[in-house]
């Protein structure tokens, strides 16, 4: 009787199998080439996965990158995108956090919970994960996807959370705050500098907040980015394009430099701007994507007791930035200008590649 | 009756500083030249100041840059050094800590214990004080020394010390352990890196077992130096003139790199040596004097968790230190090979400068 | 000629010593006595000294505590009070952060800046001082106060400061803050509680915001108070004397337990209650001073993880303090309730000896 | 084709589960009754789960109190045991660090790695694991045991390892090392006492040594005990029952206490002479498991700045532990007095409960 049970159920299964269902997603077909079009939809894999109906999504800096073609790892096939909120399809039989039917942040960082570096806190080196979503599998510019170690690498959103807010939880947030904030040890009455007043830089602007520095200075060239900086809790901006910026810091921190210097850029001006103007034994917090070398003055830097820092973003203080933007401390939605439908994405990669102009930080794309 | 005794005593003040007494002192004359020669006693110029009669001192690399005239604050005329132990000859009437006759061991570091950095645990950038000794004011390589701010400048030996061992107190113990061991957060079971196995690197091989790393890999072109090295507690040497460092490491650490990679040496090969070899998650810390920039590779290093420091020794970990010394927890000893008389201090330089051929750590110089 | 001017100079010091200039200041009686009284105007004994000209001080429930006779170390004679700003009037020859004229801010801890505690920046325990202000040496509710350790004991306001508001950073603000949030280990997203919402606690209360916790819920008997926690950032408030604390603790935090508990009352009743609302890993933070000794409930506790911290304020803090209010991150104005003259300190202590009455919480006094 | 297949492998696991296995364990009947009789082999439950073939195991304090009736959650038929080393037997097909033959070491806390605590590192309380086995699941003085949450749960034993010494590391070393000595937060150049000097408080004294501490004080009533302290590394004892510790301390510490003070036994009088010993500023570890409240003096430790913490050990040091028995700066053989076949456990049970008459540390039962 019992076996003859389980024949039904693996017939059904074959069944199903045939029926794939299609969704549309948007396709990376090498540098410059991009398309929405049909793809499988997402099935469970390892009984650690869960497949998330996309309900918001967002354009990354790096996603540009990816379309020009910067990041060859990216193969021509790969559906794009690392962030979103969406609701539980289905889950592997070894997901126990998460039913069908939950709502979902996703994170950009894919955490087995098991590994060396995930007993550590430190998901973006993950052996079995990291940052892999929209970049070595596929990603959240789709209809669905599917997540591999669900039960680690998606969080659960409350009941009543604004979910298009808590799309910035997914990468921009977590980066600001733990490549930024947290490695540069901002603490209350410090005065802070954050070079690059984009998306990054305000994300940086909004957590370090959290610890009540006495100063936030902000350095862009864009006076417009610069204004929003302002609205956003800058307490002094400075425009590196038409101002001194290491006689300025001098003079605002009676010739000491700043006790935490934030890279929200990612060029080596930016960087090296960072380690002339922080102070002794202050933070250089790098937050940017370098492409290349940058120049290191030790023969000044060695006796000034300051510490350097990089970080790919671990997401490990998602559940606390869920907790601050429930209790009203983080109002992530400041950093949404734009909005579009999914089936809009092209559209909403014009607009965000041409940020400056369209006055854009993140755009919102829902499905 | 009262003022009358006031008149006496400054007579005898006037007479007494007609009587100033000379010592023998080692003076810098410019690039190449320096001599043995008569130079007057320091007198109390501050209330918180103390004259030390010198008992043991010693010669720092540091010196030996600046009798090449590489450190061009150093005017013509200064007594040189910055290290050693004495006793008391008097204080000024500031001074509460210390009186005539007590033993003390003299920081590199002068700290006023009243500026911001100084209440920070920051001596090293002291607004009054931080590296003057034999810098900015006349030093240790002399029968007598003015030590400034002495209540925070000076420790007391405690009764039955090894008066020798503490000279290594002074400067090379709490750098290597400041700068390398407490900025490279070693910790039990880590593997750590040193390149350099000259004295600071064996200072930071000394005090990073106070946290037992389970592998400590020393790194020189010098085979000597890494054989005493083995004798100081390091696990594994690789000579970096005649192995692959990258390719060791690499298979030492199953690919990871380490968690720890110390510079003790000052250059900028060695310095991008440590940031090749550190893992994920991993510190460099840079005990190095540079005198040049280096390369620091962001583009592979942006994503690795790493952090990088630098620092002028604070001394503030110096009680600690003798703490550990009175405990048998350190051996400073060990990093004694030569012994010369004061009076023998040119000689004793002849011999530091050719450290390699003369197989000399430190040299110890008794007044 | 030199010594005659010195016999000058000696004459008349001795003949200023001989004007003697008295004072007002509040002096202490044994048990239950106290008034407003001449005494002699303090003068420098010490090099490190300085003598204040007071402008504001306050008075602290400590103070309440010394006029009943619970603090016994208080002698008869002695003028009470260990808060308040002023001007310097003279100082030693050793002092050198500040001179004549220059506006202060006491802090209600004394610090050599050279004994072992001082440099490890435990100042309360300072073998040299500590609270001894208004408790083995003569106060600041006086027109005059001499300070010990002037450099280190007192902080420069800076030009254009609320000086009324910087008389809440002698004690109150650090004490609430450092006993209270940094031992406490607040962070973003925490859930804190504070038992006792009188001033100590509201400090703590104003201060728990630098680190942005999701949720700070006050616990007190008097709704008055904690209609001002509300209006002071208390997210939640419980009136201990009518609601179950426990069962409404667990029903905010789904069972877990509060992250922080901070106790700011100094009875066994409202320390048990804070190691009964404390979540698993979570902190209780003892900011009271306490008469009796408290059950601790090791045979619950003991698998917690939990930590409790005792502290008396080391004002460590107070440089950083300075900054939040310098920025506007804390507003200590809010704690004022009541303004006397100086002279009107005895109806100043009735005001605050019944503050609930009089909805008191912190009363200024101005010179 | 394949539905047939399915057929027969179905076929083949009905008849494998009417062959269920016997084996042999040690069972708890009840207050004072436990018998060594037949009980089913274990088998995977859930795809997380793991089948530990026993290779060797040890008997814990806590299993006597199990075995008197003092941990009521356990019932009668329960199988006790929570530490050991074995080779893996069988894997759930969610398991992924491991795989049938795989020699492992086993933590006596299960950790599921995706709930709250355990990302926070707190896996003592696991949402769905903590201490179970041998407690609320059946553990590991059996032939046979099932471990939930594998991959969070278990180790890889090293090639080459010695595994008997490694049983140590399933809860002994990581209760001292993690309750006693990270959360007491011993330095290098601190003095430590442990207050006990039975296999917990050996277990402190070992790993305290990591961290280099200038003196480690033991104190126990039992001379044997004290002296095997002696030859594993304390530098001072006291025997409490003829001696004065208080007293003691003092004159050991100058008056001031000691830095940490280590609860290792468990009782009011204990925990009590801890806080009586610890100076200002130091801290109390308590590692004991204690039935019954104790008296906490804040009358006096209310301005001491003193740091009391409790803990049930997390195992997240193990990984750390391993490393540093690999690297031999930890020998765990020191603990192991006495050897039994792991038939021989009711006797193993006798020797361990006379530990003092007998001598005793740590028992091993080899299978």
């Amino acid at each position: 009787m019992e076996t003859l049970e389980i024949v039904k159920v693996e017939n059904k299964a074959i069944e199903e199998k045939a029926l794939v269902k299609n969704m549309k997603a948007l396709v990376y077909h090498g540098p410059g080439k991009k398309s929405w079009e049909e793809k499988p939809k997402p099935t469970i894999i390892k009984s650690t996965d869960a497949v998330v109906k996309i309900f918001k999504t967002t354009i990354c800096g790096t996603d540009l990158h990816i379309m020009k073609g910067d990041v060859p790892e990216v193969t021509d096939g790969r559906i794009i995108g690392h962030e979103g909120v969406g609701v539980i399809e289905e889950v592997g039989n070894a997901v126990s956090n998460f039913k069908k039917g939950d709502h979902v942040l996703i994170s950009c960082i894919t955490s087995c919970g098991k590994c060396d570096y995930c007993k550590k806190g430190m998901y973006s080196h993950c052996e079995d994960g990291g940052w892999i979503l929209g970049h070595l599998i596929d990603g959240t510019q789709a209809e669905y996807v599917r997540i591999p170690h669900a039960d680690n690498s998606l969080y659960p959103i409350p009941a009543g959370a604004d979910e298009e807010a808590l799309v910035m939880l997914s990468d921009i947030l977590p980066t600001g705050f733990e490549c930024g904030v947290l490695n540069g040890q901002v603490k209350p009455g410090d005065t802070v500098a954050i070079v690059g007043s984009g998306p990054i830089g305000l994300a940086a602007l909004l957590t370090a907040q959290f610890y009540s520095p006495a100063e936030i200075i902000m350095i862009d060239p864009d006076d417009n980015r610069l204004n929003i900086a302002k609205t956003f809790g800058a307490t002094k901006t400075i425009n590196n394009s038409t101002e001194d910026v290491i006689e300025k810091i001098k003079s605002l921190t009676n010739g000491r430099g700043v006790d935490t210097a934030i890279e929200a850029v990612g060029i080596p001006a930016t960087f090296e701007l960072c380690t002339a103007i922080v102070g002794p034994g202050g933070h250089v917090a790098n937050i940017g994507v370098h492409g290349k070398s940058v120049i290191l003055h030790l023969e000044t830097l060695w006796s000034q007791n300051i510490t350097i820092t990089t970080r790919l973003v671990d997401t490990v203080t998602t559940p606390m930035l869920l907790k601050t933007v429930q209790s009203k401390k983080l109002d992530p939605n400041k950093l949404i200008t734009h909005r579009f439908r999914l089936d809009q994405v092209i559209e909403a990669y014009d607009t965000f590649a041409n940020a400056a102009k369209e006055k854009a930080l993140k755009v919102i794309l829902t499905n």
